[in-house]
Order: C-alpha cells, then sequence, then structure tokens
C-alpha cells in the first residue's frame, strides 16, 4: 500500500523532505517595509539593472535561485529540477530565468498561490523519489503585474481601498530528502486546494475573491490532520491582505473556530500600512518572500516549531474579467516543522 | 534508497502509473482531418454553444475530462487531483474548467509541451502515492490562440509558411496506480526537460525553436534507458511541424541515429496538408488529442507496444516576442507501453 492521503485531500509525508536553503530578494517598497532588513538582497533600482520590467523579474527569480544553491554550495545545475511560476502571460520570468539554469524545469500556474504550489510539488517529487534536490521559486513584480492585470503605470489609475500591492520579490527553496539533517525545516504535509469562487466579479477585491478558498483549504488540512489552530505557531496565509484577512476569520467564527490568535498573512506582513498598499500585499513573490526572508528563518532558529503556510491564488486573467466572469479562488497548504535529527 | 532517477534526467516507475481513460474532442478542422473519426466528440461550431472562445475552450476541456471519466464509470469528483494546462494568459480555459469540478488542482504551464507535462506530472503523483486516480488534461483553441498571440482574427492577417495552425481540441486521461489490471497503458518512464534556446526569435517559426528541445529529451530518455529508436513502434513528437521535425531528424543525424523511420509528430498526424495549415497543427490540444483519439487506443488494441510521446512548447509571450526575447523551447516525454496484468 503506497497511500500517503489522509482525511479528505491531505498528502502526508512519511519521510518528510527537508527545506535545506532559500533565498528572498526584493525591491524598494519592501526594503521599506518591516521586512526589509531580513532579505538575502534588495534591488532599490525597479529595473534591477535590465532593459524592461518583464527581465527585471527574471533577474529577480535568477539571484534568489543562485542565492539559495550557493548557501548549499551547490551550482544550480546540481538541482534535479525546478519547479516555479509567476504572474506573467505565459509564465515567462519563470522560463526566462530558468533558461540559463540547464536544469529539468516545470512550469506551474497558480497566481499567488503559486509559491506552495511549487513547494508542495516539489516536496512530492523529493518524498517519491523523482528528484533527490529541487528548486521551488515564485515571482512578481509590481510593474509587470500592473500593465497585465491593470493600467499601463504611466496612466497612474487611481486604486481602490480593497486593493492590494503586487510585491516585487522574488524567493527560491532547496528541498532535499529527509535523511538531510543539515536542512533545518521539514515539509510534513501538504493539501493541495480546490477552486472556489462565491461570485466576486472585482478584480481589485481579490481577498474577499480568495478567502473562502482559504478556508476551504486550510479547514480540509486541519479536520484531515486532526489539528486545531492552536497547534501551530502560526497559520500564515498569502496573500488575503486585510480585507480577506478579515472574512477568513469570520468563515471560520461560523465553525466556532477562532483561528485569529495564530492567523498572519503575508500580504500584512510584508508592507506597513504607511506604505500606502490599501489592503496590503500581493502577487507570487509576496507569500514566497515572506516564506524565504521571515518564517523559514524562525523555524531554523526555532522560534517556531510548526506553521502552516496557505498560500491563495486568484485565478483569473484580464480577458476572463472582461468577459463578466468571477474570479476563481486557490489555495494550496504545507505544514513546515522546525527540523531536527530524523 | 528512493531514487527513482537513472541515468541524467529519466525518471523510471517501478510500479508503473496506468492510463484508465481519455478521451479526445475537437473542432471542425480536426473533424475534417485524418483523425477525424477517433475523436470521442467533436463540435462543428467554433463556440462549442458558449458566448466566447475562451469559454468554449474552457467547455472542451470540461467535456473531455468529463467523458474521460465517464469510461471510467466515475464522476469527476471521484478524483484525487487535476492536473492541466493551456496556452492563454494566467491559464484561464485550464482554471475556469476546473472551477465545477470540486478537486484538488495544480496549474501547469508547458506551452504545447503541456499534455506531455501533466501526463508525467500526474504519473509522478500516483507512484508516489499522493493521489489514487489523476487526472491530466491539457486544451487550445485556435481563436483563442491567434488573439493571444498574433492578431485578432477579424484583421485577416496572412501566415507564413513556417506557421503552424493552433488546434481546437482537448485531450484527458485517467491514471490509476500499477495495480489497476483494467487499465489498458501504463507510463513506465518520464523525463522531464531542459530549456533549449538557440536564438530562434520567429514566433512564426516555432518548429524550429521547439527541435533543439525534442532532440534533447528524446536523446537523453533513449541515453538514460538505453534504447534506441528501434526499440519503439513510434517516437512522436508534438508539435514540431513539417519545418521542426526535419530539423530533429538532422539532430539526430549528427548521431549517426536514425530517428527518421520511427518519428512522426502530432502536428503533422491531425490535418492533412490540403487542410491549409502550413506547417501543421499545435497547440498544447494538438498533442493532447492526437495521444487520446490516436495514440492510446493504437497501445489499448496493441497495434503499439511501446512509444514516446515527447511534447514540445515554446515558451515566449507575445510581451517576450516584443521585447525581442528569443524563444525558449522546451519538451518533455513519456514511454507509454501497452498494459498487461502486473
Amino acid at each position: 500500500m503506497n497511500n500517503k492521503r489522509m482525511g479528505q485531500a491531505t498528502i502526508r509525508f512519511e519521510r518528510p523532505p527537508r527545506v535545506r536553503a532559500w533565498a528572498a530578494v526584493g525591491g524598494k517598497k519592501e526594503q521599506d517595509g518591516p521586512l526589509g532588513s531580513e532579505f538575502d538582497k534588495l534591488f532599490p533600482d525597479t529595473m534591477c539593472g535590465e532593459q524592461t520590467w518583464e527581465k527585471a523579474e527574471m533577474h529577480l527569480q535568477k539571484v534568489a535561485l543562485g542565492m539559495a544553491a550557493n548557501k548549499c554550495k551547490l551550482p544550480v545545475e546540481a538541482l534535479d529540477m525546478l519547479v516555479a511560476g509567476d504572474l506573467l502571460a505565459q509564465c515567462v520570468a519563470s522560463s526566462y530565468a530558468a533558461r540559463s539554469a540547464s536544469v529539468p524545469y516545470l512550469g506551474v500556474y497558480g497566481a499567488c498561490s503559486t509559491m506552495a504550489e511549487s513547494l508542495a510539488l516539489a516536496a512530492c517529487m523529493v518524498d517519491g523519489g523523482f528528484a533527490q534536490r529541487a528548486g521551488a521559486i515564485a515571482s512578481s513584480h509590481f510593474c509587470t503585474a500592473e500593465r497585465q492585470y491593470r493600467f499601463p503605470l504611466a496612466y497612474g489609475g487611481q486604486r481602490t481601498p480593497t486593493a492590494q500591492w503586487t510585491a516585487t520579490a522574488a524567493g527560491a527553496c532547496i528541498l532535499t530528502p529527509s535523511a538531510d539533517d543539515q536542512a533545518p525545516v521539514r515539509i510534513t504535509h501538504a493539501c493541495f486546494g480546490k477552486i472556489c469562487d462565491l461570485g466576486i466579479t472585482d478584480a481589485n477585491n481579490m481577498g474577499a475573491a480568495m478567502a473562502p478558498a482559504a478556508y476551504d483549504t486550510i479547514r480540509t488540512l486541519l479536520s484531515d490532520t486532526g489539528t486545531h489552530p492552536g497547534d501551530y505557531d502560526g497559520i500564515f496565509t498569502g496573500d488575503l491582505g486585510l480585507v480577506g484577512s478579515r472574512l477568513l476569520c469570520e468563515l471560520f467564527d461560523r465553525d466556532n473556530i477562532d483561528i485569529s490568535k495564530v492567523h498572519e498573512d503575508c500580504g500584512k506582513l510584508l508592507f506597513d500600512q504607511s506604505q500606502d498598499v490599501h489592503a496590503g500585499g500581493s502577487g507570487c513573490g509576496c507569500a514566497a518572500s515572506v516564506l524565504c526572508a521571515h518564517l523559514l528563518p524562525k523555524l531554523a532558529d526555532r522560534s517556531y516549531k510548526r506553521i502552516i503556510l496557505a498560500a491563495t491564488g486568484a485565478l483569473m486573467s484580464p480577458t476572463s474579467v472582461q468577459q463578466g466572469e468571477s474570479i476563481p479562488g486557490i489555495c494550496h497548504a504545507v505544514i513546515l516543522e522546525a527540523g531536527g535529527k530524523g
């Protein structure tokens, strides 16, 4: 019997894959935010020295992956597999970043849930014996996302209070098998989410569109594992922002479950309210960089023993929104534990 | 020891996952092509009864998955996981198609290589014990792709001789564990490809952009498994078309390997030259539907004993092409065998 599923949808890793190394890179606004000092590298220039914003985002991914690999004293080429994604049409930030790597490449798309999707998938690949060393990466860039999803930046469009601010950031993790006791963090469970769509059509209120998916996945994960919010040092969603976070707590309140004491949101952690980001941060790079700058280090130094990363994505496109479609939300989650032997 | 890698990059499934059921759906041009009679369902109307081409493509995916599930006498909801992708920005055909399924969903992006990526990934998920029943799907639609990548259809742009014709089609497979001896086809190996970019910048010559990736992955797979082209009843690329297929054979010629006797291309099989498709078919739906309409049935009735499906993707976007970037190619491959007990 080879069934690693438990309950409705949760995957239990019998020999939990490890996170051996990670790196977070960001831009100017991320530097000015509360986590600024925790990033591995920051680019004050929006272009990161490149010719276009898209090339800048590719650069963010390359630098994050290179730094993470370097921390393992490995060249990127020593990886067995890269799992990567971003927000751009045809996921070009990831594909072009991986072009120079010469490593088997799996492109994924999960909108802002991408980091959890790539991390969970890479964990499956390592646990399944399909890769001994796998990279998981995600990125976003404020300027590439604005012109992709909203307006040309030069237009100076006004933002609504419910809008979120796309992070200019990337995060990269290197996963290794359970036996690697030099790796300080373990991935014990993963839960790939179902799509939830409650009919939100406002692309400037993605927190509301994604909250039901976060609720569904976190509730499934808690129920499948027989755990409670109090069993975790934190349940980190990414990126519901202020509006979605409030909705998530309300949804759990209906079940008489209080997650507010342990719930935090990557979109709220990355920026300060004084930074004019309205409802908070978003973008694949938000959860990815908060994970790699802030959460993994706290697991490594054992400030946290066990957390949930539940990254959420809004799976619309500019075309689907123009066609009047509502916004499908998704949330993928992993349980991360402070390492230790065995 | 839990390492299922062999050679450079090939994954060997010790207990090969099975393909239990599949379905192919297509449009008018696919109906008129050489494989028309082998499709499960054909839609003479480009809109498939929907309001937009994008919704039509979502419909193609839903119908293909529903028909494949139906052949297993299962509701779609009984699947543990869906792995799906398409060509559209933010992969909306897949996300919106999966919205009604209520099944854990993994979005992938591999351009026209998507069917091999989703099939290989679903095979890993089943072999690894992370899913007992997994769906792998890919789709494309001529009209959604044209306005995404090229011109508004109403503009009536001229096509160059090297251009390929995006299939209006979807294919869906249901994978089950090795022990399912009702399933007639086995996936014995998978090889996720590396990105190859030899500097082609002409988005109307994708065959040339993808041929080096096909060469790299097929050569790796043959070398890792110690097999030769003659060991296969067919090596099916998808979708190099006429131009890319010729280049692929030339690349192997340099190694003194003649693959021309067993090589075929999904883009050449789907359409006839009389159909004015220039260099042949393309799009995620091309390899997906040729696999499900033509190749899997031939494995099931044992006309074929063993084949390689090596689907190729051109990972550019309209933005990256406008910015003068060259086109990164990728090729993911699986080895499929006629089933049998054990």
